[in-house]
């Protein structure tokens, strides 16, 4: 692979409440997952996260959760069909609002938190948030977990997809995320991440727990902007993959 | 005139707290004024609404509110220029989604409440709010009380306008509503309110509380659903309206 | 008996969605289940109804429920028990504030909605519910489902209870409501319903669907204000009880 | 003086949203000022801040805001008098609801953000806030500005008071705040910053902007725990003050 995409959660901070620091990772990523204020953020301030995505070129992507907003989306939901597919066209068109009004294009969608843990292996509600896709734009792309269920029933469904891998995750020999309840599940080590995260993009594969080299299918790797330790990392791993010769590029359209 | 709009505020029920009775205001209006989530309704219950509105062949529009779901949209709000564009940018997206979900076309807006009232004489919130109906979708309607400062902002700025009147409302000899907290303000007649309607639709003119007929422009009449008496006012005029001559149709594009 | 308790839910209304006829209710119940805020109603309109209730000289509970205001709080929610006991305790001491600030004293404790069936059979968030009320105010009186675990788990507590029946719902011979999902399920006869409630109160027997008598302990009955027909049918049940000889009294102490 | 209180804004944060170091600054302040959920925080967490206060042997003091969560309660809002006294009311039921269940007492109060702003100068307001303490309970004490008319109010209603200075703000000749909208507003050197708050406790002093001392009346020192530099700060302050003989004490009762 020559080229992979750096992708990370923005949008999702109030002026009281800085979740991650934006403007440096819009300097490192490129493409952002962009809240859609159902369990983050607020219209005005995702408004300014997009502005800021156009003027530093970085691709946009909606980033739909359930409607918890006091929990940050993080609670698991179960909502019926009608319901969810509701909400995911609702933020979906909200962001596409908010996009037009800054000059902005919506490209993909990667659902948030509880939702995207959820439709990796819910085949009911991925099918409810695949219609919802479908209906508001059939050509945004579907990000979503390597292997997770979601990215079959989008594609099954017709949708473009891509995948990811999460760079500061370890990850089992069967090539799943080991449960942020264990030890050792999240790495620390910015060198160490970014030399992993540069085998994934030669090799297609991350080294496991047990050692062992488990192939991980990702068109994106998920970097995180809510410490400075996070910045770092991010900035690490792109340094290195650019100095190796992979170049960091967008996996779906343009910004604009 | 040989042709008038009907419109309606619809969408704003949830199961447990119904504020109109949509199916049949539904079988009334020619233009559906939908709650965008922000004041009223679930973007579940709004689907199913949109869902109504394009199986009776309603035009639909959207109906956008201040950020004030449990006072209805009623409290004003001194919101900057960047949060009211951003808030409205929002719900008009989310409408947008919702609606291409299921099939139909969102052709216009009309502000609900205390942001409708604001608008209509508040010249910098009036140019927020149509900045946001031009950068979703310039081809959007915007329809403003006749006479408001709403509608003039509009059109300097390049939008397709419509002006409402309020069937069961009285008017100054200045031809502005009378305060609801005026007595008279509200009439309650269903007959005597259409064969106001009618005299409106034939000859441009309103009787006002003085008795003097007051000129105005009005391209769509709004009526309630909020009462049975409501509904069988709305009735009321639209056979009036029909039987003389009058035909209700859409001022703006068709359903879907 | 020569007394019972007439209950009823109120609180629940803002300006634009009236959801019950509290001004009637008051002159019919003897206890006012109020809401407190997470399901329904507003602060200030919350505390009208209190004022209300000591003018009516009507007893005060507190009718707390799941976080789901724009869902009337009939969703089910799976939260753990930190949660839902702080978000009881919560309600409870904002009841009481603004009971304070009217003079008035809550006496009892109805959970309300998907909140109220779930503690009549699943004894976890039950001993939640309860472990919050005794902490805030061990003198208060648990209003339950005559039958549901939520009783007992609160009397093994230490907590006074009461039962209560539906008026307006038919009973399985077993002593349970009929679902609502099935015909018949809700009464709609006024006299008919009068007339089952005063043999309840007389014999302690409801008639069930098959027209076995099953015994139901009721210290209260729950009438709904929530349409004109409801209305009169609380009032026919009162007028009838009364006629009677049965005393509509509380079962919980006096309203301040 | 031989003794000042140190007051913090504590209760404010969720898993995801961590605005300040609760756990921190509850090993160096004496009063906890803690969020009644309707600006930040959940039942729950402020629960687990509640636990924390009486562990650590903290008195507890209730920080209601305005009903503005997305905004953290930094909105100005003109709510009439009825909403606000019901919305001051119903916070202090619900913190003191949340203290009870763990063993805790609410001790004074301390309006947030907005809304202490507001009743600074605003004396309707200030009355309607007076007006909901003195009705959920009249032993708790009124903090606020020192100067402001807030402090007035409340003690011609018959409250007691207690004023504070901020510890990382300028001061203007006339004993006013420097508005954060103009330079060297805040103050970020610790040692500066304590030997400030050393005068203000000795000598009932703070150096304005202009070099003059001006006489600040000051029962309690708020400092800040929302950056590493704060919590630093707030540190230096109390080990400067207990070095230097003055003992930290809280202004009101017991922690329970």
């Amino acid at each position: 692979m020559t080229a992979i995409d750096l992708n990370s959660d923005l949008g999702e901070n109030t002026p009281d409440r800085i979740v991650a620091d934006d403007a440096a990772m819009l300097g490192i990523v490129s493409s952002a997952n962009v809240s859609c204020g159902f369990h983050a953020g607020s219209p005005e301030g995702i408004r300014d996260t997009l502005a800021a995505a156009v003027a530093n070129g970085v691709t946009i992507g909606a980033h739909p959760g359930y409607r918890d907003y006091e929990g940050f989306g993080r609670h698991a939901m179960d909502v019926d069909s009608a319901t969810l597919q509701a909400h995911v066209e609702y933020q979906l068109g909200a962001l596409l609002g908010l996009a037009a009004g800054v000059g902005g294009v919506v490209r993909y969608v990667k659902p948030h938190g509880a939702l995207y843990n959820t439709i990796a292996r819910d085949e009911r509600q991925a099918r409810d948030v695949v219609a919802a896709i479908r209906a508001v734009d059939p050509s945004l792309v579907m990000l979503g977990l390597a292997g997770g269920v979601a990215i079959d029933v989008a594609e099954r469904a017709g949708l473009a997809t891509a995948a990811e891998a999460f760079a500061d995750r370890a990850y089992t020999p069967g090539g799943e995320l080991v449960s942020r309840t264990l030890p050792g599940a999240v790495l620390h080590d910015a060198g160490a991440v970014a030399a992993r995260m540069l085998r994934l993009a030669r090799q297609g594969v991350i080294e496991a727990v047990d050692g062992t080299l488990v192939p991980v299918r990702a068109d994106s790797i998920c970097v995180h902007g809510d410490s400075a330790g996070a910045i770092e990392m991010a900035r690490a791993t792109r340094d290195l993959l650019e100095a190796e010769g992979i170049r960091i590029a967008p996996f779906a359209g343009a910004t604009s």
